[in-house]
């Protein structure tokens, strides 16, 4: 039965998420979740909305919440792009900016980025890391590809300063570089969003799934110059008119405009992450410095496997990768789960 | 700016969807949607979930959503799959089934396909209709290549049998055949899903958007042989992990466990299509036969851009292209919308 599918078909490798299992036992701190839930105003606003509208089809170009992150960054509409969870943004990045060229990111980054290489045709350069699983700066302002900067970086945790960005985007401004901020709200710098009026050849990538809660209804977002914006929304009308239902569009609009309250959980998982890293630190793991909601551990004498069933048995879930065969990603849960993440930690390393 | 897009992006057309303008003065006959409300109890499902959980990510493989659809068909779970509306499911078969290949379905049929060929660099082979915009079973016959069927046709509302449709499944078992039954709980003739098990070479392709009132939520399923879905799967994990939100995936199941309340209001919808096909007929207007939840209708002595703009001008909102000159596509509303669609033909007709 060959014949049945494409060429294209026999050289894709698909990504794999972290665990999603239904079994409540697990503390779950494998996908970077927040622990806090949504603001009730956006549980009260899909409540709301949940009428005989959804037999309509929603607003294709999502103009009420492109308005307001418009009016987020004081930028116009038409320099923002919205879709079904971040993933699909970069997924349409890539179809528009880089099939069929050479893409540049860091060694060690999401691994997504790879699976779009094959989907798109793209050819991927990857710089080295550090010894210590750091960017090699030098190795990446001497690439002269377009570039995609994870900041923070997953699953390390990162964060490269905006300053450094900006020389980069300096260098060379028919090079595009994207920048997926996906963790930047849990780090101490704002978003590169503020520099997309300047730099032509900047795509910013964002998604509400960490930040503000909403994993569970896949928006992500783009920022960036007018031309860059149009040329997602090609692609996207290639591929599907109407990305973001109806309650999805309502509950980021309604998540923006009740920004103090995630402001408010955001420093709570920040003030967990910096206290859980000092205790890993203190039982004598090695912790990358973390400007994100994850921590990029090693438990000194464990290979990064055996750390991960560890924690399984005692119904910790943390996310861990063949390829990285030391450390491990640890999500910021909230304190009583990190307080049961500590105590297995101690036993571990005792 | 140039160098910052890729060539591929020079070559895509995207695809218009239908108006959906927010001013509420519109009867909106123009997207097909289904003029009745989802089930309560779909509604009632939703508000239950919008809850904290949806600050975590949604299950990957609506493994749920897949079970019910797979009691409804009597197939094992593995032969469905679901996507964000019927129109991913066939962005991935195209790229899945289709990419690099050539492609046929009839010149005048859903105007997506053409834009997936050139997304997907397929080849596309569309025998001709016949004059009155019937589908040419004989040119079709003839055709070799893999083929799509939108069944009953968009936008001519026309059905062929599922005796027909065998017959080509029966020609070359190594040529895929993907059924698009988006309209076809509208017609008088079951789905064809009851042959996938027949035929490894049929998809079957269906949305929650027209006959389960969801359009707002972005739902669709294909049912197939295990091999068909396991290459969709493959598409959707290359190009992003969580396409059905929490409360999108929830609808679907709530919907289908509520099939009774559906087959009621479809058969509203199916009436009052007929009673206004024989109104239009009766005031000269030609009327193609139609087994779907719209009217293909000429108004004789007019251009299809003249009608939509006088039903426009009296508040009615009619789909139309300007590759078909003669006829315009009408929804069915509810039967007070119809009553003033035809108090504006009579005065368009007299």
């Amino acid at each position: 039965m060959n014949n049945l599918f494409s060429d294209k078909l026999k050289k894709l490798t698909p990504y794999t998420p972290g665990e999603q299992l239904n079994d409540k036992r697990y503390i779950k701190l494998n996908t970077n979740e927040n622990p806090y839930p949504p603001s009730d105003k956006v549980l009260e606003a899909i409540k709301d909305k949940a009428d005989e509208t959804l037999r309509l089809y929603p607003d294709p170009e999502s103009k009420e919440l492109l308005s307001v992150i418009a009016k987020k960054y004081s930028i116009d509409n038409d320099m923002a792009f919205v879709s079904n969870g971040s993933d699909e943004t970069l997924a349409f990045a890539f179809n528009a900016f880089f099939s069929g060229k050479k893409v540049a990111f860091p060694k060690i980054t999401y691994s997504f980025y790879p699976v779009y290489c094959k989907l798109y045709d793209a050819k991927e350069e990857t710089p080295e890391m550090n010894y210590d699983y750091t960017i090699d700066k030098e190795a990446v302002s001497k690439c002269k590809y377009p570039l995609i900067i994870a900041n923070p970086n997953a699953p390390t945790g990162e964060l490269l300063s905006n300053e450094y960005i900006c020389s980069l985007l300096e260098k060379d401004k028919e090079r595009l570089i994207l920048v997926d901020e996906a963790y930047i709200d849990f780090a101490n710098q704002p978003s590169m969003a503020e520099y997309v009026k300047k730099y032509k050849n900047l795509l910013v990538v964002r998604t509400f799934s960490k930040s503000y809660s909403l994993a569970g209804m896949r928006i992500g977002y783009a920022i960036g110059d007018k031309a860059l914006i149009t040329a997602l929304n090609t692609v996207k009308n290639c591929f599907n008119s109407y990305p973001l239902d109806r309650l999805a569009q309502i509950s980021a609009v309604t998540a923006l405009n009740n920004q103090e309250y995630y402001n408010m959980i955001n420093n709570k998982v920040k003030a967990t992450r910096d206290r859980v890293a000092k205790q890993l630190d203190k039982l004598g793991c090695t912790v990358l410095p973390s400007q994100s909601n994850f921590l990029f551990v090693k438990f000194g004498g464990y290979d990064s496997r055996t750390i991960y069933t560890k924690f399984k048995d005692e119904g910790i879930l943390i996310r861990q990768w063949n390829y990285i065969p030391d450390y491990v990603r640890i999500s910021i849960g909230t304190d009583s789960d990190m307080d049961s993440l500590i105590n297995t930690a101690k036993e571990i390393m005792k």
